[in-house]
């Protein structure tokens, strides 16, 4: 039987690879909805594909313009929480972007749905209550990203409670080895320019400062029982072991492959099988050579300042993370200088005061102070 | 309540590192068995420590003169085959060299107990034989190679019939990069200097001609629900990943860690479990550099003669295993020069007649008889 698949943000990056691994595995999987906030001439085309019972547009001028234009049985809603709660789904894939993925993931766990999760914000702001809330529905929340899918690959068959230490991979984005004053001057197009994966702009971003890394360590203590002590962030320039995991007595497991985020996607849609992929063939003998090395937490004090927030807790993660979100896109308009991202991210920490075991309300709030803040 | 456990090849380097093991889990263990050839020096000390209640001298003159200094309940054998009658065990961990270990790991499984198995001969030699009776009697075939643990780690929780391929990680001995040429005038001083890994000198020739490598590939092919097509052997001169596994999806799991038996030595005796283990901390940064690349058949033949060897099938694989022993020894005792392993080892493979679906009898006639082609 197919599985029902509804794919929030089907027009990004991610949304576009789970469609090609659909396409790919045809007998698989039902698209039942697929939403974006503006690209409508792409959710046009997919519609046209895919033939979905319902479509989220986020964009109010959008959503009546590609209203006029639709043809066939697709119901057009305006929200993704109206989506959750109308159509009979099997598996989410929540790929969107920033804050925005956070609720529609809390709504999917309160629906007793299983998620595939490619939105960082959700675990990072939220994940005390979304993991709480999962564990309680019996929720599974399935890893998109790379680096957390391979950690739960090299968890499969393993007991969490045996982790000595999950060890996190990070390709030191572009300015790797630079040092603190270097970055003083780095320009938008350069930090734009990532060594290895072709990704949107705001996660370009977070990658070169590091930022990126710092939310998946908060978002990796979310999905497995590890302390904060127990992650470990290593520099790794190929990017081709995408995470691996230490057990008590000293065996190492990672996963690695071809930079095909794809493979990921896949697995967790498709999890438990590995099924053919459209990944290219992978070889170690080509890719020839692997480094590794620790960060630099003097250039990339970002990553540092996420296990600071995992360490305060409660309201922290996602004060860090709005106000890194505030700043990115300051940097992306042109607005502010690139070592102002991680000023401006220390201002709201310290000004923050912590609200421990926070509700959700509490949650948005924070966020919404941190991106105040960091506005101005 | 404690594992009870016999050793088979106590006094070895496999055998004294599970004794480490033992000690670092004194909870974990309780030594039932403890044998050895010749070095009754050694087990008079083991026997001490361990209190076990069965040990085998297999050297006769070395028996006698244990038997006259023994003192407590320990009861000496004579034979392996007795012990397995005799005793009531767990676990047998059989770390005996070379084609001595085959009737032992088949006596084993013959009793319906579980075997840690580091004798690679049996599964060369008889593998077919064995691995059947195991499955017909659910016998437990746990690999104490790092390779064959590592592949087996990666395949923790996972579908063997979801396998693309396997790969079986080489460190490419000492004479990695040399030309065939080049190989002529290796001394046995020269081969006996391997780069990573401390052995004795039958294993360290067969790392240098690369057919130890050759008898993994037939030993993994025995292991695991794999075609010979779907083993690959890759260079990785640090040896830090011990091998690894690549699903249909093109998900790659690799098993990596220190160059420390004990970990794959432990795991084999104390799975499922991960315990804490007596291996140091291992950092990936610390080793800072992983290099993979292809082996060089022309340079090595003795791993293509363990392929061709497994595509020929019945006694063959047997007919490798022990004319390469038998030209190895000629080696270490000065007989014969380094590149005459490889050459007499082909001449065997040529002049036997394979016999397809070979009793045990055959399998062990084989043996003998390439043993004798060899030694001329």
């Amino acid at each position: 039987m197919k599985k029902k698949l509804a794919i929030l943000g089907s027009t990004g990056s991610i949304g576009t690879q789970a469609l090609e691994v659909v396409d790919n595995l045809p007998d698989d999987f039902k698209v039942v909805a697929l939403t974006t906030n503006t690209k409508i001439d792409l959710l046009r085309e997919q519609i046209k594909k895919y033939d979905p019972e319902y479509v989220v547009v986020g964009d109010r001028g959008k959503r009546a313009e590609l209203e006029k234009g639709i043809v066939g049985r697709t119901q057009i809603l305006s929200s993704i929480e109206e989506l959750i709660k109308k159509s009979d789904v099997d598996l989410i894939l929540n790929a969107l972007s920033g804050v925005a993925g956070i609720v529609p993931t809390l709504e999917a766990v309160k629906a007793g749905i299983d998620v595939a999760l490619a939105n960082k914000e959700s675990l990072v702001a939220a994940g005390d209550i979304i993991m709480k809330l999962a564990r309680e529905n019996k929720v599974n929340i399935y890893p998109v990203d790379s680096e957390h899918s391979a950690i739960w690959q090299c968890l499969r068959g393993e007991k969490e409670k045996e982790i000595k230490k999950i060890i996190i991979t990070c390709s030191g984005g572009p300015f790797r080895g630079k040092k603190l004053a270097e970055l003083a001057d780095i320009t938008l197009k350069q930090a734009l320019d990532h060594p290895t994966w072709k990704m949107g702009g705001k996660i370009t971003i977070d990658s070169s400062t590091l930022m990126n890394k710092g939310l998946e360590v908060i978002e990796a203590y979310q999905l497995f029982d590890v302390t904060p002590e127990q992650i470990e962030v290593v520099v790794h320039p190929q990017s081709i072991i995408h995470s691996a995991v230490e057990f008590a007595d000293g065996s190492i497991k990672a996963q690695l492959g071809p930079h095909d985020m794809r493979i990921a996607i896949q697995y967790a849609l498709t999890y438990p099988a590995h099924k053919r992929s459209p990944a290219e063939d992978f070889s170690l003998t080509e890719t020839a050579r692997l480094d590794f090395e620790e960060p630099d937490l003097k250039a990339f004090p970002c990553l540092a300042y996420a296990f600071a927030a995992l360490e305060a807790g409660g309201t922290m993660p996602a004060v860090v993370n709005a106000a890194n979100e505030a700043a990115v896109m300051l940097f992306l308009d042109g607005k502010i200088k690139y070592l102002d991202i991680p000023r401006l991210i220390k201002e709201a920490m310290d000004k923050h005061e912590v609200v421990a075991e926070p509700t959700f309300e509490q949650i948005m709030a924070a966020s919404e102070w941190a991106g105040k803040i960091v506005v101005g």
